[in-house]
């Protein structure tokens, strides 16, 4: 089992403890990659302590500045979720979570992200996810502590990993149609990176297009991301998609000149 | 849903700590009855500190002598254990046993057993139990917190209740999720001939654009059709996209009217 290429990711977590038992269950359950985004209390003897013996994993552990960084070379990235946000975005449940990140782990380094103990992750973290995780809870007490979250998690990993080495079709169908649609793929899937650029193209054109106000943005750039990722375009449409956006720009700049 | 005949039974707990996140991952999973075998320190601060808001688990715990006082009224007892032990014994994975569980639950008060931190169950507490369930750990990392093989172990109940509430077999189709997708968006899907006229617009546009030419046309039209199927558009993603194809189409007309 290779489970290299999934990394997990912990948002701007308060408390040490976390760190250190998100690191132990990661180890529990064979994962290896860990990526904290501002800690606020990291390295710390609190999460040694609670890593008991998977100390390795807090020692190679990478601390970066903000989310972007953390996946830009992902071409799969799942966040969690407690509840629904203004704008719906795709919901998976953790099997579905798990058998998509394995599929996907295949080609892509692929990463699932978990948020703040107090206020999970925030709608822009949310918006650079292909999906949202939700783990069935209490309706009537919902909030997981974030190392629980973890376990929960890479425990479906794991199971999905099992199934996959053993050839089972896994749990769900759609898990199922999502490795064979990539493993059949004929273009590598773009990563996020990939995807952020083009998103920035398309509002520069949109601007001067003056279909887009940055001034009175309304939801068009938040929908426009939605659909950008949810379509985990591949790389040959990547650059379809910035080869028509350029020669727009070639378009307008040839007629602003001619009206300069 | 009623879990109220699911009990939890910690055996000798060392650390109150782990009692307290054992009492509030099963209220994040709806569960309520938590038995303690002989606890080393117990009531705590400690423990209350690490139950967030499920003080009420706390509470209402019931503090016993022995394991079989505690499962004394029980139909089902299953005993985790984190290897094999000289006595084979019924082994069921986590979903097994959330399931015999749930379907016993119907008619008997059941009971879900975990260990010591350090030593899990004796042989003579593994007997008193009618099976033991292994959680699938990395073999070189196996010993799980207590309170993640709680969390574990009670999220799969959660799921087992929620599927034999919906009278579901188990495992997830394809098209429940689908649906349950649409059903949660907020915006209509968009019709096939919806796509099929943003797909006209758009090879008008790259034509007018000189981005794409019908004589020598390559695989373009194909790989943007695979596109605009493979996203499943809604109604107000098609009206953004063809609003900003009209946008474009208005800058080349006016540019042409100036060179004409």
């Amino acid at each position: 089992m290779d489970f290299s290429r999934i990394r997990i990711v912990l948002v701007q977590t308060s408390h040490p403890g976390n760190i250190g038992a998100t690191a132990r269950a990661m180890k529990n359950m064979g994962l290896e990659k860990l990526v904290l985004v501002n800690p606020k209390d990291f390295p710390s003897g609190v999460a040694l302590g609670r890593a008991a013996s998977a100390l390795d994993i807090l020692d190679k552990a990478e601390v970066v500045e903000n989310l972007e960084d953390a996946i830009a070379n992902c071409g799969l990235v799942i966040g969690t979720s407690a509840r629904s946000r203004s704008i719906p975005w795709p919901v998976v449940d953790p099997g579905e979570c798990a058998e998509k990140l394995v599929a996907a782990s295949a080609q892509n380094d692929v990463a699932l992200v978990f948020g703040r103990e107090d206020r999970g992750l925030s709608n822009d973290e949310l918006q650079l996810c292909h999906f949202h995780v939700q783990i069935p809870t209490n309706e009537e007490y919902s909030s997981l502590n974030v190392a629980s979250a973890v376990i929960v998690l890479c425990y479906e990993i794991r199971k999905a990993f099992l199934q996959a080495a053993e050839g089972k079709p896994g749990n769900s169908e759609a898990g199922k149609d999502i490795e064979s649609d990539e493993l059949n793929w004929d273009q590598p899937l773009a990563t996020v990176a990939d995807v952020e650029a083009l998103l920035a193209h398309l509002e520069s054109v949109l601007i001067k297009l003056d279909f887009h106000d940055p001034e009175n943005p309304r939801q068009l750039m938040s929908r426009l991301r939605r659909l950008c990722t949810r379509i985990r375009p591949d790389s040959m449409e990547i650059n379809i998609l910035r080869g028509f956006l350029s020669a727009t720009e070639g378009q307008l700049g040839s007629k602003n000149k001619k009206q300069d």
